[in-house]
């Protein structure tokens, strides 16, 4: 159903070493889990600073979609060996995420030259899901 | 070309506080700027943590995301009295923001009973269009 | 990745003839070609009017969106046993589809009671991947 | 809110036959009806074809997306003096749009060198929004 998927062209450390440099990434504490020939994971811990609720401990809308675009990004990345920017970006919110830690697997869908595009699905600590998406990506033009 | 405007149902004092009342939302410093008959303004500073790139300050597409979602959905709780959860987001990327805070606009598309649409505008200081999006929301069943 | 599968309530029969009754399915020419567990085939054949360009035979992008449309709201309608009204959607262009017939495979992302979101991936005659996409759907409250 | 207008590269009558070339446009039976400095308008008439529903008469919602396409395409057009291939597409459906001719009116949210982005909202023959969405586009690199 995919589009043929390219080898990678970063290995774990490179990538998780990329995953961890942007401010705002170190600020979520992203990690990259696994790195596999079709997809990749990052792991995303609760905080509290990303509560959208007064009460109740509901991880904010944005905090998922930065967690989607940002999956979808190394995923692409994985096999383009650097990141790409984000033309655009829909995200789906399933579930409430309360108060739990996160993990997001990221794939490329089409690996096209001008335009890329990628996906995450966003689990809970019980592997419900909680959000999905889709973004188009920029690939560098060299 | 939009949707008939319904009148605001709350003031701009209580909106104000239900805009920093979100952990996330004090976090990332928004406040509400103004609050008119066809739409509202978020304005949100600038912050060394929001920032993507590991040179060069680029805000995180994330963090426009979240300011997208936000903008929207109180554009709507504007009509409706109270906010609403997000169903899906799209968020359109149109230049980057850097070193900059931004000025988002909201307003709502449709105010459905069952599904409600409302959009937003984000520019940065110099007034220059950085992101844009829209989402769907679901309004309270009463 | 994707949330748990419900057990389909349609049979092959029941789904294909549900499929042909819309006029606008009719014109297009579509067909439930497979009903399985976890997805469905829809086909669609390739006809003169749906070219976009002058010369070329380029398939519009507004027929790849109603193929999506369908094929993501029937993967659903063999869950619920009904169709449900499309709040929104999203389809990324990934290739053009030129002079030939298409197949689109659609799986349900989330079975929500108040949203449920679907999505689907649409292939050339080569099994080329021409466009795919997302969205959101209204179930039946009862 | 929007971006630094650019004046039109097209006068009305070479729009008005650019949107009829293609054979889907000429199916739909879409026309130019208003070509100005910020946006354009195109009619497009009812027809028994275009029906998702076996009773009822309703617009399917593919149909509709095509008329968001093609109108963000031709108001993007009007400024760059050519069509652009469409990168990808949201739809948001407000109401159902039933034995009804429709106007959609289109306009540019973005114009940029790598990428555009454009908009339309779709009215029914009383003026309601019946649909509306924004597409991302890939402007001819000369």
């Amino acid at each position: 159903m995919y589009d043929t998927v390219a080898p990678n062209k970063l290995d774990f450390d490179t990538l998780a070493a990329m995953v961890r440099r942007a401010p705002y990434h170190r600020w979520l504490g992203v990690e990259l889990e696994a790195l596999n020939a079709e997809d990749i994971v990052i792991r995303m811990p609760w905080r509290e600073e990303i509560v959208s609720s007064p009460s109740g401990g509901f991880a904010h809308g944005g905090v998922l979609a930065a967690l989607v675009d940002l999956t979808a990004d190394f995923a692409l990345a994985a096999k383009l060996g650097r990141g790409a920017p984000t033309v655009d970006l829909r995200v789906d919110y399933h579930r409430p995420a309360i108060l739990t830690e996160m993990r997001a697997t990221g794939r490329v869908i089409r690996l096209g030259r001008t335009i890329a595009t990628a996906e995450a699905m966003v689990v809970n600590a019980e592997g419900k899901l909680v959000a999905s998406g889709r973004a188009a990506f920029l690939p560098p033009q060299t």
